[in-house]
């Protein structure tokens, strides 16, 4: 079963209808089972994508304001696509990861500013089959992998191996817009590769390629919904091809005081430094790929480059006056996403010998403001 | 007579002090004349120490309620070094430049946004023997060459010719407080160098040295005062001297909004990158002396280097929570230096072939907060 794309309809509960057992485990013991865990802007957005389209028994840890609104109301997604309404009498909520447990599938959707909180977050969710899903910004998977897998140091909490991890990209234009109330507003492509397995060598330094199991199942767990889906290869292409958005317009949203997509691609001066800054991520992404083996003149699609440029440029140019994730961060004096997102960026050109300095100004820039206004 | 310098001590108007013939020009036909126009933070404080000194015969150009207050209660000029009061009964001051009449200088103190105005403000006071001096921030030479001695298109105002325009850069920390109150916090330095004579081949274009003639003019024009004063032979030398102050610290401080010195320099990431614009603007700098003719062997002293990059850095550890001139103009919502004090710079990088791009990083966001505000 799968709902159709109808962008004028609301995707409600109906006897067809997304989520439909639910609340009826017991009669679906072979349903795949996902928990959301950080249910933002982001992981609402692709937890009420993968529960409309009825397949799933999706389960939402949720807290605070988010958590008791959505107990009363129900999560509402108001969408550009399509809304979805999920009813508090079938929405499954929990304040408490424990009270989720095994899964079988992880969505990961927390803030990078929060990594460390996700051992104990994901722990109870964990059995040996379990595949996370990590839709993160920046350049979280190495440690996200030692932090979930347990090769860290002895003192940090040892996971549950569990059976794969994923990095996931989303160009999603959504923000939290209220308690237990979500809007999505352009776009919402995700793209994913795999960032660790424990079925093939693949890891997150490694060109090799992942195991057809790996790719095979994250492609079908998103296949019966409606989201536009993107199966990457090399995690580190997945991960530089997104930064060719982020650094730019997160970063020039944030450096120049919190301000809209729409200010960054009509001011010609900032359209020219988004493209600086983007040509810069370009530079880094592709040599941080040579390293890892790929050949520039055997598999020259591997390379980023003029598509990825006109891509995201495009992408920007159809957002509108949108609020980045880390320009509202700051605007709202929450922790800004700076180490993974931007900091990483410009030690990885430093290490990899690229010169990146527009991208070096903007993010020196960046950590001012944060370390101004205190947002860790 | 020259006042000694003695730090707690207030300058006041005394039998020996400054200005006390100023109302009483009969019995002083010989007393060489100043007309300071544009009497702002930087026109008030050189003109008040030109005045203190007691030697010259200094009338003010004002305007608003800068020259309403300053008629009723005079000029206050609080430093840290010694406060100067010209009361009223002293203080000669014009709201219209032909009241003034035909001086030996002027002291023209405008802001580069202001440069159009300048051939009707600085025409009455001209005379074949008039020298300008205009202490200003910016690349402004060429154009205020153009404008002062009508070198322009036909349709621009003709002057009389001067005997020689010189370029001032003033290392000062003062703002105007109030109506007729100008604060001076730190430092105070002027550098001088000829921009154009009547007397000698040299323009702001040449390496040639000016004549001895207009040198030792304005050497013995701030000799009597307590004016730390420096006469530099190179007017390129010296617009790229202070453009490594004004480049990195301006441009840092409208960058990120409106920020005050001290947080540029005690953030580390904020400091490095006023190293990088500043080792950029030395290299342009650099670059334009040796486009001039300069010799790098011949004459390495000539070229701007470690010396000038400590001396800046050395500079704003000391100033303090100051608010650069283009920060308080983004603050304030009121026209930004941005033309001559950073697009010039830019476009003159490009022109040598000099590579600029943290410059060009922060002169894209400058540019772009002034259009946002339309600071124009």
């Amino acid at each position: 079963f799968r709902l159709r794309s109808s962008s004028s309809s609301s995707s409600v509960a109906s006897e067809e209808g997304g989520g439909k057992n639910d609340k009826d485990e017991e009669e679906n013991g072979e349903r795949t089972t996902i928990g959301v865990i950080g249910s933002g802007a982001v992981g609402c957005y692709y937890g009420a994508r993968l529960w409309e389209c009825g397949e799933y028994d999706v389960k939402f840890h949720m807290r605070g304001e988010h958590y008791e609104a959505s107990k009363e109301n129900g999560l509402l997604l108001t969408s550009v696509d399509r809304d979805v309404h999920i009813p508090p009498t079938l929405l499954q909520t929990y304040s408490d990861p424990s009270e989720i447990g095994p899964v079988d599938w992880v969505l990961l959707c927390l803030k990078s500013t929060g990594l460390n909180a996700a051992p104990d977050l994901v722990r109870p969710l964990l059995k040996p089959t379990t595949r996370v899903l990590a839709v993160m910004n920046g350049l979280v998977d190495e440690d996200l992998v030692r932090l979930i897998e347990g090769q860290g140091e002895e003192d940090e909490p040892q996971l549950t191996k569990c059976a794969a991890t994923y990095g996931g990209m989303a160009l999603l234009c959504s923000n939290r817009v209220g308690p237990g109330v979500v809007d999505h507003s352009y776009a919402g492509k995700l793209t994913v590769a795999v960032a660790s397995s424990s079925s093939s060598s693949s890891s997150t330094g490694s060109s090799s390629f992942p195991s057809n199991e790996d790719r095979d199942a994250v492609i079908d767990l998103f296949a019966p919904t409606s989201v536009e889906f993107v199966y990457e290869p090399s995690i580190i292409r997945g991960r530089w091809s997104k930064n060719c958005w982020n650094l730019p317009f997160n970063g020039i949203s944030v450096a120049m005081g919190g301000i809209t997509v729409d200010k960054i691609v009509t001011d010609p001066g900032l359209r020219r430094l988004a493209y600086g800054v983007m040509d810069e991520t370009i530079a880094i992404g592709n040599e941080a790929l040579r390293r890892s083996g790929a050949d520039s003149e055997a598999d020259p699609q591997l390379f980023l480059g003029e598509v990825e440029r006109k891509a995201m440029m495009d992408l920007s140019d159809g957002m509108g006056p949108y609020k980045t994730s880390t320009m509202l961060d700051l605007t709202n004096r929450r922790p800004m996403e700076v180490k993974y997102l931007f900091r990483k960026a410009v030690d990885t050109a430093k290490k990899l010998g690229v010169e990146a300095p527009h991208l070096e100004t903007v993010v020196a820039q960046i950590e001012a403001h944060q370390r101004f206004h205190n947002l860790y």
